[in-house]
């Protein structure tokens, strides 16, 4: 009578779990909303002390905690509702490694509410256009990481002179990484001006302000000068089509010096393309919220690669995260 | 290279696909707009040729098919998609079970749109006054089997003569199962006139139009009558409080002749709330979208049941369906 149905032949459990999945998304939101995790962590563990602390009924926060252990977000036992590792690390506000401040963007209408029609952009093959953003400031707190990781991946310790090119650089993390390890590096940052005020905040707070410059203006458009040892592109290239990819690389090939190198940090799935599932998912996050934005497979890269005159290019996984670099030699 | 990733520790993985649950509702409801699955079955295999079915881009399509396959609807090999028995049963138009129309009404606007506030429902402890729809006759298709199931285990059979009350019964499919089952059957079928309409017309197709009797009104205010057999009561307590639960219940005892039975089909976890998985996440559904609806454990409909004075009360599993039945007798 307690165990979960197991009947062989088919079952309407996945889809009605997918065709529900907006249920989880407004759960998620709504929990973070009200602290519960947060709430958890400072030792309110049943419905009724969680439901005092937000000010919400018992009865709310006894179907809101259930359904968070449903999905695997929190355990419970008896009435009592614990942390699991993943919501103790990421939904709490006291971790470090909170995540409420991306979710916000990620659940912010230009990227929720081109989910409501998928179907008119599989009929155009893309957003309509004009639609996409692109807003790299709120990932930031999910950015740490995978910034270390590449700079040991690119293994700049060393202090010879390193002149490093950082396109879309957003927030400045993945230079400030390198910066930080290497006394002589110097980082140029591309990205609009309002973008880069706050790289270069971020800059200064890393103590790295004064190596740090700063170069305004579209990918596309501003002359990046030469002569760069390392030109990074981190989660920039997704956006475009492939054309479009390929003239940023030949930009990206005229900057470097001989032999110098390009890496490409991104979500990027297997040649199955439906596998690993996060960066295959990428795909269709793409999909309707940029006009011809993709999850591009290693060997597509590496023949923009070449094609934009690259002599060799080789993938990397960073883990634990999602994220794989293709370094690409001049 | 090609393994996902399985690192121990805090992951993401899980957060992320929580967040981006309305992706999922989104790609399914895309795929079922342009046909995906009809398609195969079809003979349409790739991409390309699933596009031009649908008059769809190629790219949007292999996006769409690639990320039904990371859901696990489709299966993918090489560039060939095929269907799993789940979506081959219930996605596909040329499938008897196919669940479409059922999916229409779960995405409707009454039925999404409470869940862009959830946090409102916790505080509330439900929906606002007002905004709860009872419309059960998209979900028909997904109801002859369990309707079959509910006749096998009330065991009618026999010629007896057996009159049957079925309250809110919308499509009438439960009460028909039975008087095809017992020529000597007499159904009384309750609910609002539209509704009783499209019964009266499903139990003339299925040649028991004549001892199908309808009682037009609400659950709450008509006269029931008394001397039945059996009442039915099929998806219809889980949209109130506790106090109007027992309130029809009594009302239902009133009109049960001695030792008759009454039969709650319904949506029951288990006394964690938390298993199984489909039942359980019932109450999610029910909080933002009724006033004061739950998914009752089988110890609240026991306590229910006693309080409005039936002697007895048993559970049972209706597999393979996710739903349960509490058998009273009076």
């Amino acid at each position: 009578m307690t165990q979960p149905r197991q009947v062989p032949g088919p079952s309407l459990e996945l889809i009605f779990e997918t065709i529900h999945g907006f249920q989880r998304t407004g759960a998620l939101k709504a929990a973070l909303e009200l602290d519960v995790f947060t709430g958890i962590a400072d030792g309110a563990h049943t419905a009724i002390t969680l439901a005092r602390r937000a000010e919400a009924s018992e009865r709310g926060m006894r179907i809101l905690c259930d359904y968070l252990a449903v999905l695997g977000l929190l355990t419970k036992t008896a009435e009592r509702y614990e942390l699991t590792p993943d919501s103790h690390a990421f939904l709490n506000k006291k971790s470090p490694a909170y995540v409420g401040t991306a979710v916000e963007f990620l659940l912010s209408p230009p990227q929720v509410d081109p989910f409501q029609d998928v179907a008119s952009a599989v009929r155009n093959g893309g957003a309509v256009p004009g639609q996409g953003v692109i807003a790299p400031e709120p990932m930031a707190p999910l950015m740490a990481l995978p910034a270390e990781l590449l700079a040991d991946l690119l293994a700049v310790e060393q202090d010879a002179k390193l002149r490093v090119l950082d396109i879309a650089a957003g927030h400045g993390l993945y230079g400030i990484a390198i910066a930080k390890r290497n006394p002589n590096a110097e980082i140029t940052a591309v990205d609009w001006a309002n973008v880069l005020e706050v790289a270069l905040e971020n800059a200064r707070a890393a103590g790295v302000g004064e190596r740090f410059r700063t170069l305004v203006g579209s990918a596309f458009e501003v002359d990046y000068g030469d002569g760069y040892d390392v030109v990074l592109l981190v989660n920039f290239l997704h956006h475009f089509d492939p054309a479009t990819v390929e003239e940023v690389l030949r930009k990206v090939y005229q900057a470097l010096r001989g032999s110098g190198r390009a890496a490409i940090l991104e979500f990027i799935p297997n040649e199955d393309r439906i596998s690993p599932r996060v960066p295959a998912a990428f795909s269709m996050m793409m999909l309707p919220t940029t006009p011809h934005g993709d999850a591009y497979t290693f060997s597509e890269y590496k023949r923009l690669l070449r094609d934009a005159g690259f002599s060799s290019s080789e993938l990397y996984d960073l883990q634990p995260t999602y994220f794989r670099v293709v370094l690409a030699r001049k």
